[in-house]
């Protein structure tokens, strides 16, 4: 699938463009244009802050003004943080890539046209746009353009990433515990309890064994961490047993 | 309301400490804390960057280890790109937002831990916390500390933020159309192409008339576009008036 072309107009710092080619890379846009970058092209210090995603910067076209640089291209949004006195659909992050997603599946050339770091866009590359989209803030809005490029680039990839909201990092061996693992446990850290007489009175028992189970549920162990907690059982028994009896009954 | 502590594990350089704060001023956070920052503090570069967000570094609080400046909290979300061999729950940023803010609403303390930019948080960082956040990204996976914080600012201003997908930016004085100014537009210009021929012969009328209409309403206008149009066409009416009477019939 295609993907937006990001545009940047005017860019006077190299270290932009770079952020912008890494971000790009890392939420999957591949397609740079730069429209007369102030401190000329190429540009050592754009490499430089690209690391990894130079491939996009040596892919990078170069433009004289926006008109050309968007000029095959057939739904633009332009990035601007200020009001305009005219009328255009002024766009979420979220709602500006729904269409673009949108766009894109139905064979649009989209793109996403930013402006210098000094002045944003002017009005004229802005009437260029089929509209406008602002990143949200506080009342305090200062977002770069390297993290301008950022945020849309990442809300480009969010929007169909599927990975899932909670993953339980069960490192390379180990899996989730199973319920019949979870009772053994149970059993064993309770007859311990039990013949330790820290379930006493008898009242108690119930109560503060399902406190303790309910504690090691919440904690959804892996099998790996059921072996260690018995360990631990193990060795605490043991060494109560080595320790007290020379001291108490 | 309380809003997350962000903390900055052993941060290398100034630039990306005045990063994380302009970026949390841009979206509502204000509580930095620094452990062991290694060029020392205070930080003329961090000044720079911060821009207007100096205020935030300037109440930044200086911390010695990370387990002192996470002391208070009480859910601590780590920020790792890594795999790591221990079971903890790996959360999206939007998860840990949803969490977060669910948190914080119960009056729990929260925090944020990044680690420095050389290599992220070590596992000992790591297990001081509650549980860890990765940003998802492509198989290119290169953000850096100034990034980071921001996008987790930002998907907590997100959250929570109400700005319409769709804004409709009429300038300071414009209003949109009403239905009336629009079928005032429609019957000046199908007048002004009636006379002119253009909706010849008869049965292109119907269709021509539909598929202008369709189109001036697709534009969604302003009752000062509407004037606008309408002056457009009393202009290219006249122009074809005091031109071609000379020449033609």
């Amino acid at each position: 699938m295609t993907t937006p072309v990001i545009i940047l107009s005017r860019p006077q710092l190299g270290e932009n463009i770079g952020a912008a080619a890494r971000a790009m890379k890392n939420f999957g846009l591949s397609e740079l244009r730069l429209v007369a970058p102030r401190s000329g092209w190429p540009n050592e210090k754009a490499n430089h802050m690209a690391v990894g995603a130079v491939d996009i910067l040596e892919r990078a076209k170069l433009f004289g003004d926006a008109s050309s640089a968007l000029a095959d291209l057939q739904f633009v949004v332009a990035t601007t943080a200020r009001e305009r006195g005219v009328t255009k659909p002024v766009l979420t992050p979220l709602e500006v890539v729904r269409q673009l997603r949108n766009a894109v599946a139905q064979g649009t050339r989209c793109g996403i046209l930013f402006g210098s770091e000094r002045a944003g866009l002017d009005n004229d590359e802005v009437s260029l746009a089929t509209s406008v989209v602002t990143i949200p803030t506080t009342g305090f809005s200062s977002i770069n353009l390297g993290q301008s490029v950022m945020l849309l680039c990442y809300e480009w990839f969010r929007f169909e990433d599927e990975t899932p909201a909670v993953r339980i990092d069960h490192g390379p061996v180990a899996k989730k515990a199973t319920r019949e693992e979870m009772f053994q446990l149970f059993a064993h850290l309770e007859d311990e309890l039990l013949k330790d007489g820290f379930l006493y009175p008898p009242s108690k028992e119930t109560p503060m064994i399902r406190n303790l189970r309910a504690l090691f549920n919440r904690a959804d162990m892996t099998d790996q961490e059921v072996r260690t907690l018995r360990g631990v059982i193990v060795a605490l028994a043991k060494g109560k047993y080595r320790k007290k009896p020379p001291e108490g009954a």
